[in-house]
């Protein structure tokens, strides 16, 4: 057997994740290395305060302030620092250097991703990143490498835990959001300022990682549709269960042919969705994430764990990091990116979908044909209706008595859905529209 | 960019798998090639006669009988032949020539695994068989790749559709095991001769190689526990389903500690298992298969999809075959199999599992006591216990009352549940032991 100096690794980062990646390769170095066929040596952790208060994982004598030393001395640059700056500079400077670089920044990715990937390239080194999606889960390598011979139709993607853990405990507590919000910062899975969950924020960074992956096209941030998840009530849920649903935020990446011009394309949205109970993403509870992706070959297939969590985040890194190390035993260049399809991407007006609309009506004969023939005018077709009569509002004597209707349409454009909508709240049978939602996963 | 030749392709079986692969192959070439960096080139396909019938995906040129002559000009070969010989034959030509390899066939590697990458190795060459398991779902890769940071604990699967849907229909239909099986052999699920599904032969090989894998260790097939499950009868399926548990067939692989010597080993097993209605593996229906594997940093994860079916296997194929190409563009050896960890592997009785005990007793005072005293002598400790008292048997007016007890042991060794179970066959206060069966996932 061929015997290798040692690979030096460099991580950037002394957090939550950083340390337990420098425990874990101190703890099992030897484990390592036998599965590498080389030794791993970690060089040292760049962290802001070298005099910040730690719990000791890190041996003091590895921590430096000096980042960009640190990074000409490793073949494996480890950045774990989060956000755009400095961590895009420095996987830059790490590439241009000819270090490979695992991250787990989802932020950097999705903003920088095409520059980042550009510059591996490039220099023929590679840029590993299965942390930054669905923690410990598996996600990244299996589009990669496993699909790479299938064509990714669609992906279904509970992404972020921290949305997923508050729709969860609305569904199957009964909390309202506030509580389920607050229960979820008690327990440190959402943060402080818990706007990048809520909003989608998180999930749309995801998404379009995903997405530029799955379809080998680069699929930019700001054209993923994103809607936050702030509007879903308590009720909301309780339908909605009722109904046989329960609530998701879903990252959805998918191919479809714009139906106005006939062009294939792809999308990517993020919006809280209703999923079918017996669908698998309806099983995913608490915390946990999953991804449940339809493949032309392959089928159905879904990718579940734990989405987030210091130690999880940390095993993604390691098999990246194993990866990286195995990569330069073997010698030769890395894989470059695939963005050979180069497919356009479509705004959410053309991505088909369906929805649940559920108004408020007069309960009065006629109302129901004259919905039914605005549905049809914007070529819309309604796969069921179920209505609910109600007594007077409000125990008001002289109210009219109204009906709530709960439509559920077939697919259709999201420009017709949304059409649909507008003329429904101008119509003079409708009291009000009381929720619309989109269906997914039937 | 460098220009490279075409990769030259061979595939050895022209069954449906093989038939599919080619199709893709030739359907989607200029894709594949987009994302290998390299053309790839189907340059024959190896069948037992050319003239037997087929359905025309592969074109009449590259069938050819001479599977010798084929290997020797491939860049990459695809087995696809299944079982022992000639599989292992060509294999290991291929391999002996430099070819990367890519195979479906479980029985070679469980059977011939360390001949076979013990070969890849000395020449840097590499062997790939995502499709041996688990169909389209990706495992391989995850156990090899993804976890290879991190240290696998436990591997719980469900790795045979044929037997999932059976199990299934008896839990969904109320079948009993001949008419769900009858479905199954209706449907194309099961083969005209079943015996290497319901006896647990199939998943017992995938057993072996997930364990191999997962473990760093070599685990031959022979030192698989395995049984079947065609003692598993509707009446004990349906009493599992109101006592909270789905019957299923695992394979199961875990590293555990050999509490006689203290010795760390691991043991791989097959057999019908209860588990918990509210585990993940429960919700996998139909002919589905789902890998679900405990990890120390990436705690607990699920792979799940199609399990067989020629397309599917087809995509984990091309998967294999897509870093295959990439391997050959970036140069360099191939990563060894790993089997550095050489853990001891242990024999059944030293499994820790639990059992769940179905007792027909005579219902009369200090029965209870005197078989808690028996589980007592035997070390194992008891969780739960329920009992039923029934009228006299079979209508006779002098038989003595008799009581069902359904005992769920703690966590102890496979030694003190089987013996515990001789002792209560041969206790006077015991009419009869109605069921033994191991509870998993607990």
């Amino acid at each position: 057997m061929i015997e290798y100096r040692n690979l030096r690794v460099a991580i950037l980062g002394g957090g939550s994740v950083g340390s337990q990646v420098a425990s874990l390769l101190i703890e099992h170095g030897e484990e390592l290395a036998a599965r590498v066929g080389a030794g791993i040596e970690l060089v040292g952790v760049a962290v802001r305060d070298v005099k910040a208060k730690r719990d000791g994982t890190i041996p003091k004598h590895l921590l430096t302030t000096d980042a960009e030393s640190l990074i000409l001395g490793a073949d494996i640059v480890v950045e774990l620092i989060g956000g755009l700056e400095p961590a895009r500079t420095y996987i830059l400077q790490a590439l241009n250097s000819g270090a490979d670089v695992v991250t787990a920044n989802k932020a950097v990715l999705a903003t920088h991703g095409p520059e980042l990937f550009e510059a591996a390239e490039q220099v023929g080194a590679q840029l590993y990143y299965e942390a930054a999606v669905g923690g410990a889960i598996p996600i990244i390598r299996p589009l990669r490498d496993s699909l790479a011979g299938d064509r990714v139709k669609r992906i279904l993607g509970i992404v972020n835990g921290t949305t997923n853990y508050i729709l969860d405990r609305m569904d199957t507590w009964g909390d309202d959001f506030d509580e389920a919000l607050a229960e979820a910062t008690r327990l440190g899975y959402a943060e402080a300022d818990p706007t990048a969950d809520i909003e989608g924020y998180d999930a749309a960074q995801k998404a379009a990682i995903l997405a530029s992956l799955a379809f080998h096209t680069i699929v930019p941030l700001d054209a993923v549709y994103r809607e936050g998840m702030t509007s879903i009530t308590r009720e909301l849920v309780h339908s909605a269960r009722k109904a046989g649903y329960v609530v998701k935020l879903l990252a959805i990446c998918e191919r479809l042919t714009d139906a106005q011009t006939g062009v294939e394309g792809v999308s990517a949205r993020v919006h809280p969705a209703l999923v079918p109970l017996d669908h698998p993403l309806a099983a995913v509870h608490g915390a946990n994430n999953a991804v449940f992706v339809e493949a032309e070959a392959a089928g159905s297939l879904m990718f579940y764990g734990a989405g987030a969590g210091g130690v999880e985040t940390a095993s993604a890194v390691l098999g990246d990091l194993v990866s990286a190390a195995r990569r330069h035993v073997a010698g030769g260049p890395g894989v470059a990116e695939s963005t050979h399809a180069n497919l356009p991407v479509l705004p959410i007006s053309r991505a088909i979908t369906r929805y649940q609309i559920t108004l408020s009506v007069a309960d009065q004969p006629g109302v129901l044909a004259a919905i039914a023939t605005l549905f049809a005018d914007h070529g819309v077709s309604v796969e069921a209706v179920e209505q609910s009569v109600s007594a007077g509002r409000d125990g008001q004597a002289d109210a009219r008595p109204t009906a709530t209707l709960v439509i559920v349409t077939h697919e259709a454009s999201e420009s017709s859905l949304a059409s649909t909508v507008t003329a429904l709240a101008a119509s003079p049978v409708v009291s009000s529209v009381v929720s619309v939602l989109r269906v997914e996963g039937l």
